[in-house]
């Protein structure tokens, strides 16, 4: 349960608000966190985040020895690409950034926009996705795994190999080598609940073990009867060591970095209990814990379970796993230059001046904007609905999603317009706010189609017929493009895919309302068909089969909106 | 809910076990932790403890700046005298030692009786409780209020002292000053619950925000509807300022140490949203936060909810909030001397010789010895009854705790007799054992009284009619004095009191067992009689009337064995 928020959209900017006002070493920017103290100039700044709900990960890192900066998405969800690009903006000071998360999807494209972004701006970039999790895929494809403990000690490592005088170069090589080294596994015992929600995300059944779920109740390898203390450390150890390196010579030789990570509601005494056979299980199989740490360091809510993490250290690894740090969450050692000067300077998501544009253009950007204010209306009035549609085998919170994007992208428009901006510019700002407010894939995706419909048209033309349907159909293929799923998959590629192969069918050059009419027809058809889609995905194989029947609420969401685009058109 | 332990009765012992393994600067002793490193020669000790499940509280504040040593009780129940005695021997090294706790009326009596133990072994002790929970008592008797969040600052307030070359006057004074200066308030949402049980302790009902209830649930000052985040944080602020002093020149000027603790399930960015909160709310007060603390300090197993802390600072308590300190679970700043040398020697809880006794003596003692495990299978049979009754208004532990001290009593009897030991020595070797193996309040008073029963009678004398009714009367005596409770406060009194009446008035020289028989039951009598005390005690108040109808356990087990003890004589 979460008990204590205001309004709950709100949750996530508010507690970064409070996070910065309690730590004088922390100052807020735009879309997240950054040092007080300016980056030394020229060093790599380490810039890492992901979802709110994991304090201390990752906020609570940014500090010498660490990170230079951490930009906080909503609850579980991505920061949006525009966060991660601003808070890179203000901890880059020469020396190119490491952009550094857990390998989930959202993260993987929001972090990965925002380095397009910082590189058409000339900044050299690096991305390093930690991937730890040995439930989420087979060691033969263990980038794709998700990254969860392990977070800690791999950009620890990045952290303060940079502090030593890494370069770009170097720091990416460190991460993918700490990367490498470290395993974890977890196990969950109930679930968590959403600020201002008053039903768990998703629940454990009572005396179950859910071994190898996600911070995020992301489905594990199996479940299993509750077991004790000794049960579950065994387990676990079991589990991590499965894939132990040989050792080697100057290489790994017995000694690992181990952490224990509380969930939320798994107490310190319990991990305790825990850690002292975990203790007992390295030293039967001859492995020195160095500087171990037990306590919650990625957490998840109120979620009930714990994590094991190691890193098979050689002795590069170990001297940067004890490295000195100095963060809000995390200490060790001295740094060598703890008083450092505060900075006064900071990168700001200005007013950027609006293009010049003609009336014709102008003309069509006031349509473009009541389009966009038509959706945030129908996103209000399905946003109930489509939450608990997602409820079912997602989080719940596509309904909330949709509705934070289209409010963020309509008063973008509107904003737009009234600086005199052209379609293809009114286009693009709704389009980074969508993605901005909403975070998410869904998010990411509807921001980077409206972006590309507005590349699709100018600022000086007006949008006739056929640069309409081009627009939508550069939408469509950029949604396409970017979500990487194919149609059966149940996302929203389900229902968009058929909408652009029906407009394209359709549209004869003067027809564009009936053609996307038509188009939206198929695609809602589309929708509702994902319902039949019996493919074993996501949490039902937590939750057994309860997806079964349910329509795709991505699928959904964009077959409602062109549905009233055609409507609107006709 | 506690999910991971292996027995639920050594989960504590467990824990401390795990926190030692994963601390390479603390080192395990009997009874709790003390600092690797030695204490430095002439330096004050300062040992601090309390229940366990309260984690950071108190063993994570072990370390350099802070505490030498932590004597670490059963869940929510305080340590025994003879883990506080061990752990401050281990701790001392010729300069004293300050005792520091949370005001409970069980650590009260247990760190006083070591106190009285390390003051007969010639040490000089200061016992310091810490009272800060505005919301236990009114301004007047505050030194009467429970010691919640408001241990952190104050103790740490000592430990800097100490660090800085206070000597034990000096700690004494501060303590005392960082206390007045210091007032907390709680809220909590809902209970917590201890290993290996199904039910919660307590719980809140949902939707309520009990205001002020204690860190084990102790009754508040009133329920409220649960409110926003903004509602807790005036909530809280609005009494903590409650009793603000006045502002004076050089004492305290508007700067206050700030700290937000959560119990458990209130999780971090949570904490920020109220601290976001708190700071304006401050500011608005012209208050100037110092080195605020969010997190997790004085926890309370899986509890929903949290505390605000605030010392009223001058420039005095302001330098010791802000010293250094370098502990496992708190951190500030450079230790100036961080590498201390690892200790070897530590005082170890040895097989004391027994002293010489007589063959008629020592009879005696097997009788003795008898009786005593005739009380642990009276208790094994009991417990179970005596813990129901006692979660009706209580914290449903006093089975349990009469089981554990019973049989550790038991088994010291036997030990004894077999090295053989004189009546005097078995019930002093018992009634150690009992308090050690029992902690709590009843353990600490059960032990108390057999050893006043063994320093009535000799190791060289036989244990006559009259030798047995006087011992029995010391051992109730001083249950009496130690308990500080009258009759009719529905506690063991209620029952031993009378028992002690209709002894010195039923015997008349030679029939002891009949006297005992007719005190027991007059004590039984007594102890269900308190059933009919309807005063508004414990968490009857939080729970409703159910306490109403039941009678007081302690009260019962001891009416039980009395009567055990006369049909064992009869």
């Amino acid at each position: 349960m979460t008990y204590l928020y205001d309004q709950p959209s709100d949750f996530a900017a508010d507690a970064v608000a409070g996070f910065a006002a309690a730590h004088p070493t922390i100052t807020q920017v735009h879309g997240g966190v950054v040092r007080a103290s300016a980056t030394p100039p020229g060093q790599p700044a380490l810039v890492i985040g992901g979802g709110a709900g994991h304090y201390p990960a990752f906020s609570g890192w940014v500090g010498p020895g660490m990170a230079h900066g951490s930009p906080c998405g909503n609850v579980f969800a991505s920061p949006s690409a525009s966060q991660v690009y601003s808070v890179a903006r203000n901890a880059e000071n020469g020396g190119g950034v490491v952009l550094g998360f857990g390998n989930f999807a959202g993260d993987v494209l929001h972090f990965g926009l925002a380095a397009e972004k910082l590189r058409a701006d000339g900044f050299d970039v690096r991305v390093v996705p930690v991937s730890d999790d040995v439930a989420s895929s087979d060691q033969e494809n263990r980038r794709d795994r998700r990254g969860i403990g392990g977070v800690l000690p791999v950009l620890k490592a990045v952290g303060a190999a940079i502090e030593d005088g890494a370069d770009l170069d170097e720091a990416e090589r460190i991460a993918a080598k700490a990367n490498e080294a470290t395993r974890s596994l977890g196990v969950a015992f109930d679930g968590c609940t959403l600020p201002g929600v008053d039903e768990p995300l998703f629940r454990v059944p009572e005396g179950i073990l859910a071994v190898g779920m996600g911070i995020h109740g992301e489905p594990g390898v199996r479940d299993e009867p509750m077991g004790t203390a000794a049960d579950v450390a065994a387990l676990l150890v079991d589990g991590v060591l499965r894939e132990e390196p040989a050792r080697t010579t100057g290489g790994y030789d017995g000694r690992a970095a181990v952490i224990l990570n509380g969930l939320g509601t798994v107490k310190y005494e319990e991990q305790f209990v825990v850690y002292n056979h975990v203790a007992r299980l390295l030293a039967e199989r001859d492995i020195v814990p160095v500087r171990p740490e037990v306590g919650e360091f990625v957490s998840s809510l109120d979620m009930a379970g714990l994590s094991l993490t190691l890193v098979f250290l050689d002795d590069e690894l170990e001297r940067l796993w004890t490295a000195p740090i100095d963060t809000p969450a995390f200490h060790r050692g001295i740094m060598p230059d703890i008083d450092r000067p505060l900075r006064d300077n900071f990168w700001e998501l200005g007013d950027e001046p609006v293009p010049d544009s003609e009336e014709a253009s102008r003309q069509s950007a006031r349509r473009i904007a009541d389009v966009i204010a038509l959706f945030e209306r129908v996103c209000a009035r399905e946003e109930e609905e489509l939450g608990r549609i997602d409820s079912v085998a997602g989080d719940g919170d596509h309904g909330q999603g949709m509705l934070l994007g289209s409010s963020g992208a309509a008063d973008a428009a509107r904003k737009a317009v009234s600086q005199d901006a052209g379609a293809r510019t009114v286009l693009a700002r709704s389009g980074e706010a969508w993605a901005e407010s909403a975070g998410g894939t869904s998010g990411a995706l509807w921001g980077a189609a409206l972006v590309a419909a507005g590349n699709a048209v100018s600022d000086q033309e007006g949008v006739d017929q056929e640069a309409l349907v081009g627009a939508l159909d550069a939408a469509v293929e950029t949604i396409g493009r970017l979500g990487g799923a194919k149609e059966g998959d149940k996302t929203m590629m389900d229902s968009a895919l058929p909408f652009r192969r029906t407009l394209a069918a359709s549209f004869t050059g003067q027809n564009a309302g009936e053609a996307i009419a038509s188009a939206a027809a198929a695609a809602r058809e589309a929708a509702d068909a994902t319902a039949s889609i019996t493919a074993n995905k996501g949490r039902a194989r937590v939750l057994g089969d309860k997806s079964l029947g349910t329509v795709d609420p991505g699928a959904l969401s964009f077959a409602i909106l062109m549905t009233e685009l055609g409507e609107h058109l006709a």
